[in-house]
């Protein structure tokens, strides 16, 4: 008997028969990424229903010095979450809403809880869980965990780090950490819940978490704006100095015109084009006005920062200004291959970025069609190149390499982030490596030596 | 020539002659804290000037496996900032705030820089640094940092976990890590600065900090609540959930009397006497009306909440009334010795903990005067006993361990933390190491092994 049989044999006997499967049919949506941009194998699919469940298994794995990779909506976007023979864990099943606890404002949700379940969740609580994703439906919350995923509300409440109070994870020797207190002040050591948030599933297993819920407010205002140029769609986030924002994106024009012609339901927002569009959220609280919003609006018209504007009168309209944004990635396969990056710059350098990095590109690529997108008041841009019209899909994606290396060298002379929201994964393992200060690398692999010894978590990503 | 003559004239010659002290006048305000509870001493005070020098003294340090002390302001409360024989760092002369930018709201500054040093430098750029604490005028962004310091805003701003988003800190071999960037978003690995945040100096020095910079509120209104019973307060709180609440702190009648009789310049806020009062502050922005606060606070009257309240009308009213709150520690002293406790448990078990409490210290000590105060909206009471009148002190603080044990094992079984917000230090690592999940101090342990594998950084403290 093979120790590879022994170990699997030890993992069907501790997880009982709905607790692990080899059928291809059951195991294929786990080894596909929603992109085809990875596809991978696994020994075995572990479907544990309990923290004990997932102890267990890794205990199993820890013993036989097997790599075991945890996976939930399989939404990620760098590769980090298709096993390429690591046992796989999904943790699906773990889809208990623990406790719900609006007076302390605090919710547990298991891993497998999707973010749309724990959205409504705080909901029905008459609370609110910030935390907004296209893919809110399928990705769980060991995912935005493991991944510290943002979205469009940063702005106001920061990414998954600023959401999460505590988490209880199955550490790579099986033992259980729980720190799901949920307590507002704890000042008993280092936060070691804090290192489980983005490690991407290297250091342990995350089963659970507590998270902080909001009140819900009254009232949201949406703003759509069009501009002449991206620096003054920064001129108006500098004048919105306000608590009350909650969202700042922008589009270009050739993003927002592929979602019109390509998409049902949706139109232009003015009569005349605009280089640039921003959507704003205002979210109001204690029966206030939102005249302020209206004024500010106006002010920004009446000064030439603001070229045309308009304000949802209804939810519809407030969704369908919304859609333009959540359909620009699912717009732009309709224009042809896309070469994509998620960087992060300081807030003040997103102009500067972006023209230098349309010069960077255009100088590589003739013609090439850019269109950078995202979350302006966090910095963090979805910088997006389009090929030219008529272009070879391959001819032009075999410039993948090259491009990505001179935007983030453009991102690195601006004391950027080569990645702001998706993680390393695979994709960007070796960029990281390459790029990072020394320091940071080899603090990062030894609190990966300390917690993970024998590399057996997710052993192939990150570092 | 022994070795501790070696490593002593190393640091002196890098450091030169400014750098350092063996002066006993010089060296007398850091080695007594101030609260007279710890005396220390140390072979040689350092007072680098730049990180390059502190990274230079870490390195000779590490060398000759030398432990190494940090100190800022020197306001410590569990003795964790007292040497006893290590070398002391004290970081007053890195005092530089490096940058404010206000467009991003952020700013950098030095570890030696006095928390209202920061708060000036944000106010001077139109901007608000939240965190206040009574010692802000003497304590560094260093020392915040090293003990993740709270206060009175923590229910809205959080702690300093929640202000700080990166840190630049020398290492336990003198390599200096940079997370100083302040992006917003930044998926590139393990949270490394904030391992340094509430870690009391044991995996590195702190030498400076991005901090999170807030739109400034244009009108703070100032609430004073009497209660008749905890219960009401709590009450009170679960009506307030409004992102405007930025401060619910509550005081017993006992300590609210001791501050009157004391100190100069108080009165009561009321004709009659209440057991509880609460101090409330509302943050009012975009040129909104406060009318919800006074429609709120008067409906919690007629519902039976709140027994009487009063509304600051002027600065100086709304100074007194925090007075009575700040002067409450200070206070204490003139009703006798206390036994002190910095605790916190899940909010809405405040009323619950002090009930539990209170019984339990009068049937250890017949006639203790509780003073239970601070941080309702945290959940953070500081739980302090003072003798009963006319006790011996020596007699009653015989009693320390005895109160903290039973006052410790009713927040371990209310799942609460028994550091809220001071740390652990010399004064509670035992309690720590013995009530705190294994698992919980194990991984503490790996990590500390991990980025200090030497034990030089502190190490007398937390672990």
């Amino acid at each position: 008997m093979s120790t590879e049989s022994a170990y699997l044999r030890a993992l069907m006997a501790t997880l009982g028969p709905k607790g692990w499967s080899q059928d291809p049919d059951i195991l294929a949506p786990h080894l596909t990424e929603w992109r085809d941009k990875y596809f991978g194998h696994t020994p075995i699919l572990l479907l544990p229903q309990t923290t004990a469940q997932v102890s267990e298994a890794v205990k199993i794995c820890s013993q036989h010095g097997v790599p075991i990779m945890a996976q939930g909506g399989n939404t990620g976007l760098v590769g980090g979450n298709t096993p390429q023979g690591e046992v796989l864990l999904s943790t699906r099943r773990l889809k208990a809403v623990r406790a719900v606890n609006p007076a302390a404002n605090m919710m547990i949700a298991e891993a497998g809880v999707t973010l749309e379940v724990a959205q409504q969740a705080a909901q029905t609580a008459g609370r609110k869980f910030p935390l907004n994703l296209a893919s809110q439906g399928s990705c769980t919350i060991g995912g935005v965990i493991s991944t510290n995923a943002g979205g469009v509300h940063v702005i106001k409440y920061g990414t998954t780090k600023a959401l999460v109070t505590g988490v209880e994870a199955v550490l790579a020797d099986g033992r259980i950490y729980n720190g799901l207190s949920g307590l507002k002040k704890d000042n008993t050591g280092y936060d070691l819940s804090r290192l489980f948030i983005g490690a991407e599933g290297t250091l342990g297993i995350v089963t659970a978490a507590s998270l902080k819920l909001f009140e819900r407010p009254q009232t949201v205002v949406r703003v759509c704006a069009g501009f002449n140029a991206i620096k003054e769609a920064m001129s108006l986030l500098a004048r919105c100095q306000s608590p009350a924002l909650a969202m700042f994106e922008i589009m270009p024009r050739i993003g927002v015109q592929a979602v019109i012609e390509n998409f049902a339901g949706h139109q232009d927002p003015f009569s005349a084009p605009y280089p640039w569009y921003g959507i704003l959220d205002f979210e109001i609280y204690d029966g206030q006005s939102d005249d302020f919003i209206t004024a500010l609006i106006n002010r920004a018209i009446d000064d030439g920062l603001v070229r045309d504007a308009v304000i949802a009168q209804s939810g519809a309209q407030a969704k369908a200004l919304l859609g333009l944004r959540e359909n620009m990635s699912a717009a732009q396969k309709h224009l042809g291959a896309s070469i994509k990056h998620d960087i992060s710059i300081p807030v003040d350098q997103v102009a500067n970025f972006i023209s230098r990095a349309d010069a960077a590109a255009l100088a590589l690529i003739p013609h090439a069609r850019p269109v950078a997108f995202g979350h302006l008041g966090d910095g963090n841009i979805h910088y997006n190149v389009t090929s030219p019209i008529g272009a070879d899909s391959d001819v032009f994606l075999a410039h993948w390499d090259a491009l990505q290396s001179v935007v983030h060298d453009i991102v690195d002379s601006l004391g950027g982030s080569i990645s702001a929201e998706h993680g390393i994964g695979i994709m960007k393992k070796q960029e990281l490596a390459a790029r990072a200060d020394p320091v940071k690398m080899a603090l990062l692999r030894s609190v990966k030596s300390a917690l993970d010894p024998d590399n057996i978590m997710n052993p192939r990503v990150l570092i």
